[in-house]
């Protein structure tokens, strides 16, 4: 995140901040009707209508689900490394994603920070080394039913 | 697809079937921008502008080269399957992504068909079963350098 970024918003909570910036950095964000319905270092919450990503089916389309998981994992790491010692970069390295069951209504998509000794092993190599990778899994419940399962790798590099 | 949509579209190419019913079924893949280049039986090649598809590092998200991919297989099965002896419905199971390299400009995202024996099992299958998996490779290349690899499991079901 660019400094001149982070000082210009220094007022916003995590929830305004996340928002305003994947609205401005991502564009297809906002197509998507993407909203942030909880953003702490702990947890991601994004939302989607059915309706910006309905497919043939009727039901959600596999690349926005694959988006919001994407999405809700990249903010976990960009709210925790927001105020890490030097300016990073987040990138996605690789992906996979199982669905499950189809998605029929507006659905949410959750990221929860992994264990901590995973994390601080994390930020520890990323001191070291400038560089670090970090698995991190998403989710997407229907129905209290598990219905798309997401696990990325991410990388964050000192710039 | 349901038959009405085949017999309304029967004068229609390949490109252009795919390009409308793309637009009209899943109206992400008009937000972006996605243009069927080449569409056959054999190879399906689309493409997406890097603007309405950019992130905040001013590459191409990938959560937008991961529904570029996707929607490449699944145009591929939805082409080979339009003329089955049934009318059936395509969905992904699942999908793995490799990100190589960063996307820096407009991409095209390709898929060919796999080897004739894997594709007559699925048929074969289909047709006895009732339903039948098939795994599909697809990338999007960058200066003749694999950019993104994608693969996915499809299932086409017989309605």
């Amino acid at each position: 995140m660019p400094d001149t970024y982070k000082e210009t918003n220094s007022e916003l909570t995590s929830k305004e901040l996340l928002q305003r910036y994947l609205q401005e950095q991502i564009p297809i964000s906002s197509a998507m009707g993407i909203q942030i319905e909880e953003a702490s270092c702990e947890k991601i919450v994004l939302s989607a209508p059915l309706q910006a990503n309905i497919n043939h089916k009727k039901t959600v389309f596999g690349g926005s689900l694959h988006a919001a998981t994407t999405l809700a994992c990249w903010s976990l790491i960009f709210l925790n490394l927001k105020d890490f010692e030097k300016p990073t970069e987040i990138v996605i390295v690789s992906s996979e994603i199982k669905y499950l069951l189809p998605v029929t209504a507006d659905f949410k998509a959750e990221c929860a920070l992994p264990e901590q000794t995973e994390w601080h092993r994390f930020q520890h190599i990323l001191r070291k080394k400038g560089k670090a990778r970090i698995p991190l899994t998403a989710h997407i419940a229907q129905d209290n039913q598990l219905a798309v399962k997401f696990q990325g790798i991410f990388a964050a590099i000192i710039r």
